[in-house]
């Protein structure tokens, strides 16, 4: 199968990635942080070992803000009902993803919580505006995507980063479609809580999420045993136990590590080049195919993640993406879990045809794709004229 | 080293578990339940058997019902605030993880939920009747451990169960420590939510837990994507994504199914006899040793699940389990993340050295505990002597 729809999960994994889980459940079976023993002693090496690689990879502080969670969905849930009280104010952008928009949805029935959403323009001095206009006294954070897992779009996430320190908010960034794909720095761009989802261009394996931290919050969502202060039934406020309740997931982590190993022996910057070509490359085709409607601007270096949307005029998305299917072709119909982004593109009762490009992924995948394509469109002609 | 901690994690794992989350990493890595090709289909027909053999291992109800979440902890988090509502009553043991204490301990906090502890007996009958005693009409649950990882004793669940249905409260069961260990049939014991830590007994990898479900929940703990009902900024309610938002942990599902497998394979009841033989011989040669306190009567069938607690008269729990990590044996010390269950033995203040037996264990690595054991007494005294 051609898989292109690495913006869902990753797909394929990196033989180190593969190596260090099976190496994880046969040596790094004990649970860390919990006995003395060295079996449990040398996880939790291995677990902090993974806090401090990605400490490093995305310019964060401490290793102890550090959180693994199950998923980068949970992660956001940790960040926004972590800070949100009763009546605070957040502004999002226009192209959240339901991660987003439901935890949201939530605080806003229980905690009476308010958002405006900020419309996400092309030009990025115009999508800081639109910010800057809704940010008012009320205003506790910013919650943003850092690319959106519909149309592709990067957002001028320094530049917000910037606004927000300006204007005293915090600022939590959703980096499930760029992390691994463009450097973030969280001490640059002034971001407060980076949520990831490593399975996707981490390299790493379903089941982990991470959460860093530079701010504190003042919630948990989950509480239990932590291996740590086990006479005091509140839940402990020292990081990353705070918001480690339970066994985490050791033979995952480990493949985080080895996913980011992977990236910076490659250079991210090369990997993405390389991405973003394939991607352009089809872009610049489907833009020549008749009735091909297409959802973003041609993509740019650092103005978008390797993904497009588009559609086939007159023919539903998942009438084409099961077309592709029966041709051994991967991608995703739909809405991809943001309604706001389709209301934003105009595809809201249409969803889109969704294909993401990422490591393993080669030019003759693409143009397979597009001669698979372009067969749909004659045997749908060919049909229709018979009809 | 020899692993005697299989209460904290399973440790080793069965090749047959190895290989399988080998496999899904390699064949089953598209993401389940959100494209519509092939890749996502065969991983959600994969996801799909994992539930199917979770509904028929615990006798449940509907594959529909079975929840994938990080672990037990969390588990247990989604079903106590799931249920629990402003100023209701709950009734739990006195042998409860923290993993049951601290989301209670929060409830009572923002809720004002209350709760009432019933004192676990060596005799059955009058556990029964302290839980009974202390069900009233405001009760909408019971919350209890199916054995207490510090002691090992096992609840008499189907018993409670029965109360429960007789008063009408719902009734959840941690499993952490039984699952896996002994046979557990939601129908029959009438239990409404069963919680489990697949990465203990049931062989599986860590960075998985269950939930199995019979009855309604009111509310989430986490929000988010689902692959279902993209529209809607609500969750949706149907099971078992209105408790699964974002990305499940695929590669660990795929061990569940094979752990579980090598137990049918196996018999779970050959695994335990095996396992409790074990403890029963280490239990009776410390019962030998002068200045072993034992915590717990000798183990038997079905009224213990493979663990022991005791401590060397006059000697820290830390510093003996250190000694034994010294000689390559693996344990655990302290309180166990269930300071209730230590008041209840008397050991709040010292803690206990764990001895929990699992798939792997034999008669040959009991003995050599038991000599290291008599040698650190030994070594001990003399060291007294001389100072």
């Amino acid at each position: 199968m051609i898989y292109l729809d690495n913006a869902a999960s990753g797909g394929k994994k990196p033989p180190e990635v593969i190596f260090s889980v099976q190496n994880a459940l046969k040596n790094y079976s004990s649970n860390p942080g919990r006995s003395g023993h060295n079996g449990s002693i040398n996880t939790a090496l291995m677990v902090y070992n993974a806090r401090k690689t990605i400490v490093d990879f995305f310019g964060a502080d401490n290793e102890q803000n550090v959180v693994f969670t199950l998923n980068c969905t949970h992660a956001l849930n940790y960040v926004i009902k972590g800070v949100l009280q009763e009546n605070d104010h957040i502004v999002i952008s226009s192209l959240e993803h339901n991660a987003v928009m439901r935890p949201v949805t939530k605080l806003q029935n229980i905690k009476n919580i308010s958002y405006d959403m900020a419309s996400v323009s092309e030009d990025d001095d115009i999508t800081v505006e639109n910010f800057k206009k809704l940010i008012n006294k009320n205003t506790k954070m910013v919650v943003c995507t850092h690319a959106s897992n519909v149309t592709g779009k990067i957002l001028p996430i320094e530049k917000i980063g910037k606004l927000c320190k300006e204007k005293g908010v915090l600022f939590a960034v959703d980096a499930a479609q760029s992390a691994g794909v463009i450097p973030i720095n969280m001490q640059k761009m002034n971001i407060d809580f980076l949520c990831l989802a490593p399975h996707k261009s981490l390299l790493a394996p379903m089941g982990v999420g991470v959460l860093i931290s530079r701010s504190k919050l003042n919630n948990t969502v989950l509480e239990g045993g932590t291996g740590t202060e086990s006479l005091n039934f509140e839940q402990p406020l020292e990081m990353p136990e705070m918001l480690e309740s339970g066994t985490i997931n050791v033979p995952a982590i480990a493949g985080v590590t080895a996913g980011i190993e992977v990236l910076k022996k490659q250079g991210i910057n090369n990997i993405y080049k390389k991405e973003l070509g394939l991607i352009k490359y089809l872009y610049e085709q489907l833009n020549r195919l008749e009735n091909v409607i297409l959802y973003t601007k041609e993509p740019k270096f650092y103005d978008s993640v390797p993904l497009i949307s588009f559609n086939i005029k007159d023919y539903n998305s998942f009438e084409v993406a099961e077309f592709l299917n029966k041709n051994n072709i991967a991608v995703r119909a739909g809405l991809h879990c943001a309604p706001t982004a389709h209301k934003t593109i105009g595809t809201l009762n249409v969803g889109t045809i969704r294909v993401s490009v990422g490591y393993f992924n080669n030019y003759y995948e693409i143009n397979y794709l597009i001669n698979v394509l372009k067969k749909y469109k004659k045997l749908k002609n060919c049909i229709d004229t018979i009809q």
